[in-house]
């Protein structure tokens, strides 16, 4: 198992340090298009959607990107692994073993058998990451947000079980989020403390990019990390959301049922608002929305965040890729 | 997780309780035979040459048995699932991780995710081989020799890396065990107890059956176990061996490289006077051998131990019906 050595390179890249907060296929499917760029892109990822499952410990968000990134997602589900089969998933309900509706597939389950055997080997989860990566390339430096074991989870009533706290995964994947929440609990994040490299990467960035990411369990549990949202504010680059809201729905997945527990208007506006202008104690120094949402921009604006209308659908590489170039350019 | 009350169950079974110590293909198919008769089987795994995988306990003796019983075994690979895919296995690979030479199928996986998820939880190997048996019903009692770590190695002179100790399974599987063998070491024997059911399994037997197993590293470890060895000398039961060995060669596996470490002739005779007559402290009460062996019988009268020559090729499960049949008359 290798690593590189990310902390003592000199930093002679006269590329454009580009540092992004990613969740899983939004955020993807942006540094698609980012990468594009041939800048130098640090990836500080989601692992609050970590789960073990039989055993075996699985990192959705980290695999999302790094899968897409390396060219091994199912292009058509946007999880997962291309040409995938689910004969050890099969096998296990034969056992009639639990959990059962988790989507295992047998290329990815050799991903988390490296995966889980190191980390039970005693290597932190940054050091598996980067090992994982030396096959898969992805042309970013991936990142986890932290070493520690933080999950989200979500009270909920359960119409068979009444009030129960139940795995983020559980609530997103058996019940497609349809179960109202109560309340998130992000199980450990008040110990975690931010993998080797996250904080450098924020101070050291020359532009903080959100993609579109779910605003509460992506990039809310990312800046959750006790010293990111801190390092974000203290940033000599300004930081640039892209939203993930189109037209008052989310793009893709479920964020408006995470959005509405937590208070929070399904709308490009109201998120950006979430996230705060950063001259105002918040994070936000610029926000990208649709154009069908040009009319938030005046009132983003007004709020002390830069903002841009352009279309935000990232239908192919190209388009995104322009995106990403507004994010810079902004 | 359930588990059956195998010890307090009052025995009021009429039938021949049958006890028979079981290494791999050759114990699963003579067990086939013995089956048919409708006795009550109670089988004593060999677990020596069990072994940690990618992070997976993988016991190829007792799921050999398990399979083979249950239906579920490869007929023409005599290991492993019928209809198996290597999907895992190829990823594996391709993060370049080792071992790459262990047959890992991706049916056989599940088992192996159940079966370490119950072990890493505290799980004693006798209730998770009980629980994995919930599903296959292989019509027997199965039990591992041991609930304790135990693994044979073998010291040998490796062309690259000179002499060295290496895993059973590395020696048999990916130099077809065609390096000389020095010395067998077993790992963890001495301070190993019987799983429980093991002792009282053999003190309660009607007959013991040694099936056609290696003599070395299935049979000769389930008799490492200390308490195991002393059982069969006390036993009330007979206790009557199949021959492993016909016509001077092993019918199946590489049984001839195992023998001459330990001295042993790889013939019909040689193997049973190595276990020994239990007239005389030996273990053997009475030996089968093929027709083509039946020049041994005499001698092995000779020295105290029952001897018949049939047929012991297990071509079919009648075939071995009538070898099994054979074993509970003499």
């Amino acid at each position: 198992m290798t690593t590189y050595l990310r902390d003592s390179l000199p930093c002679q890249d006269a590329r454009v340090q580009i540092t992004v907060l990613a969740g899983g296929i939004g955020a993807a499917r942006f540094l698609l298009g980012l990468r594009t760029l041939k800048e130098s892109i640090t990836v500080i990822g989601n692992t609050a959607d970590d789960i073990w499952i039989h055993g075996l410990r699985i990192c959705p968000d980290l695999d999302t990107v790094m899968y897409t990134l390396g060219g091994g997602i199912s292009a058509e589900r946007g999880w997962g692994r291309e040409n995938e089969s689910f004969v050890v998933k099969e096998e296990l309900a034969a056992y009639e073993v639990e959990p059962t509706w988790f989507g295992l597939g047998d290329r990815d389950i050799a991903t988390h058998l490296v995966r889980t055997q190191a980390l039970n080997a005693g290597f932190p989860l940054s050091d598996v990451t980067s090992a994982l990566c030396d096959r898969w390339q992805p042309g970013v430096r991936l990142l986890p947000m932290t070493d520690d074991r933080v999950e989200t989870h979500v009270v909920v009533d359960d119409p068979e079980r009444g009030r129960v706290a139940m795995h983020f995964q559980e609530w997103w994947i058996r019940y497609r989020a349809q179960l109202l929440v109560h309340e998130f609990a992000f199980i450990g994040i008040e110990e975690a403390t931010p993998a080797p490299g996250v904080l450098e990467a924020i101070a050291n960035a020359d532009v903080i990019v959100l993609p579109p990411s779910n605003p509460v369990v992506s990039i809310g549990t990312i800046l959750g990390v006790p010293g990111i949202a801190e390092a974000l504010r203290d940033a000599q680059a300004p930081v640039v959301g892209v939203s993930p809201i189109i037209g008052d729905a989310p793009v893709r997945g479920m964020a408006d049922a995470c959005l509405r527990t937590i208070g929070v208007q399904t709308t490009a506006l109201d998120v950006a608002l979430h996230y705060g202008a950063r001259a105002s104690g918040g994070l936000l120094d610029a926000w990208l929305v649709d154009e069908v949402d040009a009319a938030a921009v005046a009132q983003l604006q007004q709020a002390g965040i830069k903002a841009q209308a352009l279309p935000l659908y990232m239908t192919d590489v190209d388009a995104t890729a322009a995106i990403a170039r507004a994010a810079l350019d902004i």
